[in-house]
């Protein structure tokens, strides 16, 4: 895409009250736009991050079978009655229509149930995996930390359904996987620890993804023996490490990318989500639920892996993968307009900087829109008939010959 | 993908209080769930059909330039009260946050007017095309009409802004094209009219899209002469059809399923939307906006397509291409197995019906879910070698050879 047709534009300025780094850079940058303390707007910069996101998610979902659906955010007050939530669930936007109560949904399991109860009849219809991605509502009255922690965030939630408990204890490590699989995908793994939570009431442990970073509101226990990790409830309740019994741990600021919980009953019973099994007796369906908060993905990102200039994006979710700079006059213009059009070509997603502006500003918001990978073409790259091409942490690039950049850069995309 | 695996199933009971044609069936067929009045989930087969409308609608609304952005449904209550629409938008849901007032966007012109404004500072940064596919909301007494008239549904909307009418008035002409090339792409083309309709204190017109069928709340007027229509307000102010003054026209039922308006200034004044003209002088932002309803143009597809035995989906919104069903014993379904396969490799999207169900089942439900074409393979078939092709709508198939099956149908693929 060519820069001067994008709608975006770099600020110097931006809302003075938000404090997180995410926030401001996302913002800066032309990402997002700030609406309201916890709400924003995603900017096509930031929406191409976010779709990004959500087709790793979506591959990944799908091939652990998953079936995506789309559950209504607008829920009937009776839904959360019967799980007895509507009382005590704290961050709950209520709305009245007419006489009817109305809850927005900050999570479905009480659409989820009623749904899977009209299909599930007996043990042939289960195993059954229902995921949507899709927008949650919770009346967040710490919405300071911009895309960690919204009014309005867009989710990923997946339900499994089973006959007995040992499968869903199968899917649940498969989820593990899948979930470790997504946070390498979309860059974060390193800084992503598995780490044990509570498991309520039905269960003995549930499992938190948490990201390292200064920014996090948890605080986590990383175990020096395993490298798994538990959270500030589990270390006051044991002094062991529950995955290998380990007894020395750090402690780090954190940030919850997802978490999977294994629900059992929990909400099977109050609907009455009942199957009839081999053995022609009503059992109760087993539970398990899992989420990722994309637009909190994406948030997280930034809070990672930026540095004093701006955001470096991981490559699977960088809005693009080449930013190419044409730097100086008409000649070095119509070069550079000669390497998009081979890029494109080569099907390389390409944001090509074409505008009237110094090269001291285009390589200043270069560095803050933080693509990975930089392609400079000046009067200096073209008296070597090449490109310069630089990875966005790296300090220096290398020269490559003109007629060599498309196959060069096709090599990177994967 | 195997039928056995899907989640859904076709039922003969559905909630007694559906009378619309298009929730019956889509119920029936396990597309939808009804959550509550105005309601719903979309299943897997009903998610499908909403990502074909998504993707026919994305990739025109790229072609004209439309960049896609993502607003939330949270709006606060400054942004409506600073158009007065707070107080006189009669389908506002509202609700508070603290001591904070909120309304769920109905539309968004209160979020995308402040969201230009940040960044439209001269001539240069116009034109400019947002849009979104996103979920509305809207307090709506009549939720009657399945998914004709939701309180929750996904809408297309776009919005562009200008230097002057003139150029508004082009860009209008050509989202009206690219609007009826969308209902021709999506099978609507020939029961769908373009309708002036009343365009407010700004213009003189605004024009609505319209659906012909039964289920229809609105009566439009079509011109004997040119094929236009007027809606009832139109029709009532003036005995002559604007298009070509000609003044024979028939009454007909119809949905809206479209509308485009010249906005002008009525957005952009309130909010104080101005850019710097070529001659140094701060002027208004001319605006258009542009809707589609996804969901609602699902529900109309069903009503205008169906017979007694369930839905006949257009070929580009269908969820598969094919309903491969396999009728008969073992060596039909080894048979029916090995095409299934040849028309993966061929990429043809295929739902094939794996399960140990009657024919008279099968076929039943193939009528009802409307997949546009049907690929018996049976005992019958396979004594000729072939399995029989039968469009949804015809009463006789064909016999094709198994050979030739994938051949035959990459053919149909678009």
């Amino acid at each position: 895409m060519r820069q001067s047709e994008l709608f975006y534009k770099t600020l110097k300025e931006f809302p003075a009250e938000e404090k997180s780094v995410n926030a401001q850079l996302l913002i800066r940058a032309g990402y997002i736009k700030k609406v309201g303390a916890g709400i924003y707007d995603f900017l096509p910069l930031g929406f191409r991050v976010l779709k990004k996101i959500e087709a790793i998610i979506r591959e990944e979902m799908e091939k652990i079978n998953g079936q995506e659906v789309l559950m209504p955010a607008l829920h009937p007050a009776e839904l959360w009655q019967t799980t007895g939530r509507w009382d005590i669930y704290k961050d709950l936007y209520k709305l009245k229509d007419g006489d009817k109560d109305f809850a927005l949904g900050p999570t479905h399991e009480e659409t989820v149930v009623p749904l899977a109860k009209q299909f599930i009849r007996s043990w042939q219809d289960l195993p059954l995996y229902l995921f949507q991605i899709q927008t949650k509502f919770r009346k967040e009255k710490r919405a300071k930390s911009g895309l960690l922690r919204g009014k309005e965030f867009l989710m990923k939630d997946l339900y499994s359904f089973h006959a007995d408990e040992k499968d869903l204890d199968n899917y649940y490590e498969i989820v593990k996987n899948v979930y470790l699989r997504i946070f390498r995908r979309t860059g974060l793994n390193t800084k992503t620890f598995l780490t044990f939570a509570s498991g309520g009431t039905f269960s003995r442990y549930s499992h938190e993804f948490q990201t390292l970073t200064p920014a996090g509101e948890d605080l986590i226990y990383i175990c020096e023996k395993c490298g798994q990790a538990v959270n500030r409830e589990i270390k006051a309740e044991t002094p062991k490490c529950p995955n290998c019994a380990g007894e020395n741990f750090r402690e780090e600021k954190a940030i919850e990318v997802g978490n999977i919980f294994k629900l059992k009953t929990k909400f099977s019973e109050p609907f009455g989500l009942k199957f009839l099994d081999k053995d022609n007796q009503k059992k109760m369906v087993m539970m398990g639920c899992y989420g990722i908060g994309l637009s909190r993905l994406m948030g997280t990102a930034v809070e990672v892996f930026h540095d004093e200039k701006g955001i470096i994006w991981p490559k699977e979710i960088a809005p693009f993968a080449v930013h190419l700079l044409a730097l100086g006059g008409q000649k070095v213009s119509r070069e550079a307009g000669r390497v998009y059009q081979t890029l494109r070509k080569k099907e390389i997603e390409v944001l090509y900087d074409d505008r009237e502006k110094s090269p001291g500003e285009k390589l200043v918001e270069a560095d803050l829109i933080g693509i990975p990978v930089r392609l400079v073409i000046s009067e200096k790259t073209l008296a070597q008939k090449s490109g310069e091409i630089k990875k966005r942490e790296r300090k220096n690039g290398q020269l490559v010959k003109l007629s060599q950049l498309g196959q060069f850069l096709s090599k990177g995309k994967k």
